[in-house]
């Protein structure tokens, strides 16, 4: 198999980590974004998206988005399990993969890609109104999330799981989008110094 | 369990629709988000985010995001698949689940929540441009489905699954949004007219 990876960009990276967690080695062929490399043709001929990550298998099946290809290494490989045990955990562990998704990691994302100057020929049209209308349920969602860690230690319950992968690459896409964790959100910075310590977090 | 429930929403009919396939039948309240419920007590007392549908299990524990909560009876009730079999196949639904998701059921709702005036409560600030931007990616992602559906009758294989049930929600809440599925995308009607002349498609 071989795994096209996209460097600094949050989505290959929530792969890699996972893959750091689980302890599993894959072919990688690295690609630059930097330089477009995910609209070239080795890229958009085995993903009409034109988007990194991408998974070849041997028989040339392709996988796509993130969550999918990490999906298919928890199902060939269990141990350590990251989606959750059991039909309640794993549920669990899916609703807090999506909330981080939806409430954190994706207002990061419109905030970085509506205003980031950088951002201009990859979001077209740029709408800085709907960047800056972000910024503040990024904030929301961390006081929601701040509460939640004041009982637990992690995002979907007392183990990792992936929900605390997809906070991570949150968190730290928060960076270039130019927003920052509210110094009073203790237990959030907490969990976030905690997971941002682990190995897998240098992927 | 109590399942509340959103009426004509797309995420509370996403739920109703996979139980309908499953033909497993779980006590409802209804909740009125005509009358903005959902916001009321009943619903933010289980639901920090505010959001239906809601899962409350016998002890207590709550699940949101309906795509959890379809996952949960996935693993309660395992026949019909509707999250795949195998390895692999597993990882095509997730791939596909997200796919529809993130380029068509959200460009849809983006384009509905930030145009509509009966949203203007709903989604603060509205940001009408951003709403007009998520059109043509509408277009854009019908014209790859079109071709997916080419070579093969349902969204992530020859099997139903989730995959379609976001679909359908996603081409029903087009007509709210006021987008078109153009009809040159043969292949996309003919899927679509398939799975929702399903009985589940009532539900």
């Amino acid at each position: 198999m071989m795994l096209f990876d996209g460097g600094r960009a949050p989505n290959p990276r929530r792969v890699r980590v996972f893959l750091a967690e689980k302890g599993i080695e894959v072919p990688m062929t690295s690609v630059d974004m930097g330089a477009m490399g995910h609209k070239a043709e080795a890229v958009a001929s085995r993903n009409p998206l034109r988007r990194l990550p991408v998974l070849e298998l041997d028989d040339g099946t392709i996988l796509t988005e993130s969550i999918a290809i990490c999906r298919y290494f928890e199902e060939l490989h269990p141990e350590p399990a990251l989606f959750g045990r059991g039909a309640l955990g794993r549920a669990l562990v899916e609703m807090w993969q999506r909330r981080i998704e939806f409430n954190l990691f994706q207002p990061v994302s419109f905030a970085f890609r509506h205003i980031h100057p950088a951002m201009k020929e990859w979001e077209v049209p740029q709408v800085p109104e709907w960047g800056e209308a972000n910024k503040p349920k990024v904030i929301d969602f961390l006081a929601l999330l701040d509460k939640e860690f004041s009982s637990r230690e992690f995002a979907a319950g007392d183990a990792f799981s992936i929900a605390d992968i997809t906070g991570l690459i949150a968190v730290d896409f928060m960076k270039p989008a130019r927003i920052v964790v509210p110094e009073e959100f203790a237990n959030v910075l907490r969990w976030y110094r905690s997971i941002a310590a682990r190995p897998s977090a240098a992927a």
